[in-house]
């Protein structure tokens, strides 16, 4: 029995701290890529019972999906929140954020990918999400001169996902992510016209 | 019969001709990837009959091994060939003709895979040629102050190759490859210490 005013209320709470343990426990079975880790030992992690891992997931892919959402949501919250000194250094911040997504999302990803039939709706959204959230940094960066102008968010973004997907540790990426964005803030005439 | 001197020495002629025609027949074949083109049809394009084909190239995967080989070639070769104005614009046109060469023996390189049980010996080895003809560039023109110096050439090849490797057309690439290689160039002394 809730000792609170409103056992609906309590019971929601429950609920969403279950959900929470679930994702959590799944977050890091997933953060090692070489173990394969059951439904039953993420709900054994999570401190929860199979028939409320189920409930909230009907099924792996349920639950990929769900971490998957959740990675997508703090990289768009990140375009509002991070401290903005300038409109140039708001979009490379926000930039090395999407880049360390993208190497830790990767895992989830592919394991989405193995879990469905080809195609990933969840996928193709979050591409238009995070889109969303990109232009508006872009566009005052390069409103400000401090970032070049004939690239688009989408090549900026292509750009950040084929460095994130070099084969190498981060210390080996790291510098060639900085070159990237470094060629990004370029002021175009270095260019003897 | 021949008309020259040494009838060896034509027949040599001859087989080298034979071998050229045939690699350009096969080299303009692969270039469109959407058609597969048969051992026959390589054969008739080339003007050279099935047995002239089969002696020079035992099967498809020799035929792909030799126009792999002659492009990696042609990459080594321009390291030597270009005209150097200064070392950092050296090594930028070199990395420009290593784009092309990478953009366009993709095609090459994903028959080969096809026709190969895994490995593929030469592409091992065709990296270690390019390692070494580039080597000498990137130390010069580190060593001009035109190229910032946190990075190999392993990291600078990878990432020329991350690039090639977005998809989509040259003209939405190229912007993404300037920037790439402006971020290279960038003195080092840009960012406030």
């Amino acid at each position: 029995m809730s000792q609170t005013d409103s056992p609906s209320r309590a019971r929601r709470a429950d609920a969403e701290r279950n959900r929470d343990k679930i994702l959590a426990a799944a977050r890091a079975a997933f953060a090692n890529p070489e173990v394969e880790i059951s439904m039953a030992e993420i709900s054994r992690r999570a401190g929860v019972g199979m028939a409320t891992l189920y409930r909230n997931f009907p099924g792996r892919r349920e639950l990929l999906e769900a971490l998957y959402t959740d990675e997508v949501d703090a990289v768009c919250d990140a375009a509002g929140i991070l401290e903005p000194e300038t409109p140039g250094v708001l979009l490379l911040a926000w930039l090395h954020r999407f880049f360390a997504f993208f190497t830790s999302k990767r895992q989830v990803g592919a394991e989405l990918l193995k879990h469905s039939e080809g195609s990933v709706p969840v996928m193709g959204e979050s591409r238009a999400r995070v889109l969303a959230a990109g232009r508006p940094l872009l566009v005052a960066a390069q409103r400000s001169h401090e970032v070049r102008e004939d690239l688009t968010l989408e090549q900026v973004l292509d750009m950040i996902v084929a460095v994130a997907s070099i084969h190498g540790e981060s210390d080996y990426l790291e510098p060639i992510l900085q070159t990237t964005l470094d060629g990004l803030r370029l002021p175009t005439d270095i260019e003897p016209t």
